[in-house]
């Protein structure tokens, strides 16, 4: 005999799922107003509780808002919302956090193209002042991480993309996670054999091409790491 | 007179943001218990019926969970179920889809070291029968959707990284999106001058140099279509 378990949802997560379900199949789109709490309720069968739980987490992701005299409101959320609220806690375990450090060297990797579509004369103003600071402040091939972190922000910025930009921000602690990671391994942070200077030099007056092939080298440690990173991990 | 207008955030949002504060506050990690509803709903000062609310976010989170005899537990989430929750609704609007489609973009551009790094005999199994499937199914030098979504997800699975495998799952639709893009502009996905047959060769038996260069020149149509889709949406 085949039996599973009870499925362990509670009413909450089936009243949630449920309005969740009709917003898609009554077609509604942002600025159209929900039934009220209480009829929903009355019409789930749940109780007035149940129901004011449910949609209060619609309210935290953002696609609901309560409007004076207008009741509930669909609403575009902040997309990254949702993965903002789990990175502020300390809930991620290492395997969560080394895909996101290598989620983030994939971005840098892939992100040329955009940056040579969009950038102005104004982010490149602002990112020779970045080099022109780190400069004034490396102790021979060290680069502080504050100076790393502001070059690779402003090059996110200048592709122009905010989804993009947020994404990176909100990634940018798991640039620290690689640090820690290297003082365990004994070794310091490494920009390859390209600089940021050099970087900024192409992006002034080379081609895609160029870059392309200089981020690449720039990011090359990072990603020959992985592998050892990988290796010391396979307990995982 | 300098004066701002009032704070509109409700009794649960200040409720949830007191939580999570004292979770980072007091150090706890994954498996520590938090205080019941009840005490944390007289620390506060707030009603038990705000402070269900208020947990009730961060269970739908998946940061929390009720167990039995337990009470209330640090849990590790899906790091991408709030998004997951975010992409099921009708509420992206434009900038946000388009601004999706070139994360996508940029994470396949960016991917091949993970690739190469991972690849495995079984892994280039499979991708050779969605080849020979998509041969027998196209149509001149059309590819069927459903084949290019079968190639390039494979790809994000051969990466080995879970998160970003799920994250491409998630994006999937914006490969849509570009296509109905497409339909207005009257044009039909192209796949630039390397086809999935080529990619799949280079995996065998070339190097990631190679298979970077090919990537960029199979995409090379999708980064072209941006600027134009960007030029015909000024209006955003």
């Amino acid at each position: 005999m085949k039996i599973s378990p009870i499925e362990k949802r509670s009413l909450v997560d089936m009243a949630e799922s449920k309005v969740r379900r009709a917003i898609v199949d009554s077609g509604l789109k942002v600025g159209d107003v929900l039934p009220g709490e209480m009829e929903l309720a009355e019409r789930l069968g749940v109780s007035r509780n149940v129901m004011r739980e449910a949609l209060s987490r619609l309210r935290m992701l953002g696609v609901l808002e309560s409007r004076k005299r207008r009741g509930m409101v669909l609403t575009e959320p902040d997309l990254l919302g949702g993965i903002a609220k789990v990175l502020d806690l300390p809930v991620l375990g290492d395997r969560a956090k080394h895909d996101l450090f290598e989620l983030r060297l994939v971005v840098e990797l892939g992100i040329s193209d955009l940056i040579f579509l969009r950038k102005t004369d104004s982010d490149m103003l602002l990112l020779k002042r970045i080099v022109i600071r780190e400069e004034s402040m490396a102790k021979g091939t060290i680069v502080p991480v504050e100076c790393e972190v502001s070059f690779h922000t402003q090059l996110y910025r200048m592709a122009g993309n905010e989804t993009l930009r947020r994404f990176q921000s909100l990634l940018e602690p798991f640039f620290n996670w690689e640090s820690e990671y290297d003082k365990e391994l004994g070794n310091h942070p490494d920009d390859g054999t390209v600089t940021h200077r050099q970087l900024f030099e192409i992006l002034s007056s080379g081609t895609v091409e160029q870059f392309r092939a200089a981020i690449q080298k720039h990011l090359q440690p990072h990603i020959d790491k992985i592998n050892n990173i990988r290796l010391s991990e396979e307990s995982l």
